[in-house]
């Protein structure tokens, strides 16, 4: 099976799963000065965090099914368990965003992460069963470090958040920091591919 | 007429149906302890259990529609009929979440399923109407165990839902797993085919 | 320009307005049995009709597309102005369903009905004009009799709800059943094409 | 990589934001008669305005990658961040609506159109960039009167939100109304090519 109908069914639930997540951040009913927009900051600025971290998402998996040819059905189950956890962000999010960054919405936050960069290696790893060693996804994703450490990261800040959610937070600031930089890795691939293929 | 924009509607229809169903999570807003986040259990677990079957029909709509190679308006209704019984899930699995199991969401839970189940089963039929007794389709189908114990399974958890709601809840579960053992008749289907066009 | 991204922007959007019409049903958060559902009955029914309403509406757009081979700038904005009419029908039916099909509803209700149908006629116009009178769609709408009775129709049912909500509901009833009665008109078009160029 | 996915990403969040919007429209619970919708009408009198700005961008969009041959990691990127400040529009739509268009709201309206110009004026670069000086992209932009303008309208309308939110509304409306009347520049250079190539 082609891959067309399962990036469509993901751009489909990822763009409503960001989209959602502006409810959220509840018009001020009463006051219509800059004031009472003050009490929303924090609900926006968890906004910004998760929007990066679904676009990053969005951005992984398109580079990902870029490269893969077919698709079996475990490869569409590890796809929904994918989206399933991604699911959860906008409730995560908007109860740290709604408690102000307090210990339990921080760590369970992470928790989300963490169950999504599981799902995204499950991912991963269905797709490259299917397409070999030798493919250009293989290839491309390598020792995959970025996706060894983030779940690691994700593992300290957990508890890290009943320390201070301040590290917690900085902590996931970092991760999609890290991401953020362009995985170029399979852009670069293909391009030597290009160039090896003139 | 071909099937992708049939195809394209579906996924949208479902994607929102999935993560409208979060939504029905309600941020709690008193409590950023763990604790606060009990009484959202009950919500959580119909949550995962529809987030389950709508991701069963999506595999199964996907496989059904990719050996289709044309549809008829009665095939677009057939459709639409189904993508109405499953835009009531986010309904029941609210009301059954929110009311802890109860006996009367429990058994429209399985009255919701059942139509649903029905509604496939048509559009089923009215693809194979199109497609002939020697298509893809009709020999991938074969005898449709599966299809023909799902509603009766329905028909025996919705009565019992008021006798006891976890004999009902124990058959959506059962159901479920078993679609979730991979439904592999088209796949395998398609594969013989092209091992025997060598 | 090609049709594919107007029809998968109109799918989209449309997919949401179906959808968000459920999120009306508002789950009775006091009272698990059946009783408590029975204030829902109108909010139901209204979602029924609607349902149908927006099934018939992607129907045609699906059907008059499929003829349509390229799409100017003016198309792109009759085709915004239709889904900005459509997009209106979840208030107007939430609206009729909670105040148990009352007057004003009811004759607001076929008001935007009304504009829809004039909007799809501007697109339809549009569009024909970029295609020419000897195209497959020309020849497909022909005269174009159920696309002129049914704003007749919304122009009586509108007044009428003041008499009697009833006169209204049956109207839009029965509009709804001429539209679903398949509109086979595009499709024996194509069929006889197909025919004569064997 | 192609466009096709990209362009079927911004599909979905702008239908989903359109559509949102919508849903701030509250159906008046206690009230069935006309005279319950008179509190309504800034609130749909903002929907209309954001329904025409969206449409603007959704239209320009579509145009813009029309002629664009290639996506590289930095557009996606370019893209994801124009969608972000449109995903804030129904917020400030919202705002803007419940409080009558009042001094603060139709600044912060302002400031996020302005943002998502400048979003737009990026995602141009990062595409031209790519396409280099001679492609078609660079041709149909030209001199991108209309791009320039813009922002220096939202520049002049926010602060003069805090004299008079009338001032503010009138160049918001102005700015649509530019943009309304077709930008036919991609249209025509399309056209003269093909017409230079007979």
């Amino acid at each position: 099976m082609s891959t067309g109908r399962l990036e469509a069914f993901s751009d489909g639930v990822i763009a409503i799963i960001i989209t959602i997540m502006v409810l959220e951040m509840k018009v001020p009913h009463e006051g219509a000065d800059l004031a009472s927009l003050r009490p929303l900051l924090p609900v926006f600025l968890s906004y910004v965090l998760s929007f990066v971290y679904l676009g990053i998402y969005w951005n992984n998996h398109h580079h990902m099914l870029h490269v893969t040819k077919r698709v079996s059905g475990s490869v569409l189950w590890a796809n929904l368990h994918l989206l399933f956890w991604l699911s959860l962000v906008p409730f995560t999010t908007a109860w740290m965003g709604e408690n102000h960054f307090a210990a339990a919405p921080m760590a369970l936050y992470g928790v989300v992460l963490l169950m999504a960069a599981i799902a995204y290696w499950i991912l991963q790893r269905s797709i490259l069963c299917k397409e070999g060693p030798d493919s250009l996804l293989a290839e491309a994703v390598g020792n995959d470090l970025k996706g060894k450490i983030s779940p690691v990261l994700y593992l300290i800040a957990i508890p890290c958040a009943f320390v201070s959610p301040w590290i917690s937070g900085g902590l996931y600031i970092l991760v999609a920091l890290l991401w953020l930089i362009p995985d170029q890795r399979i852009e670069r691939t293909m391009h030597e591919h290009t160039e090896t293929t003139p």
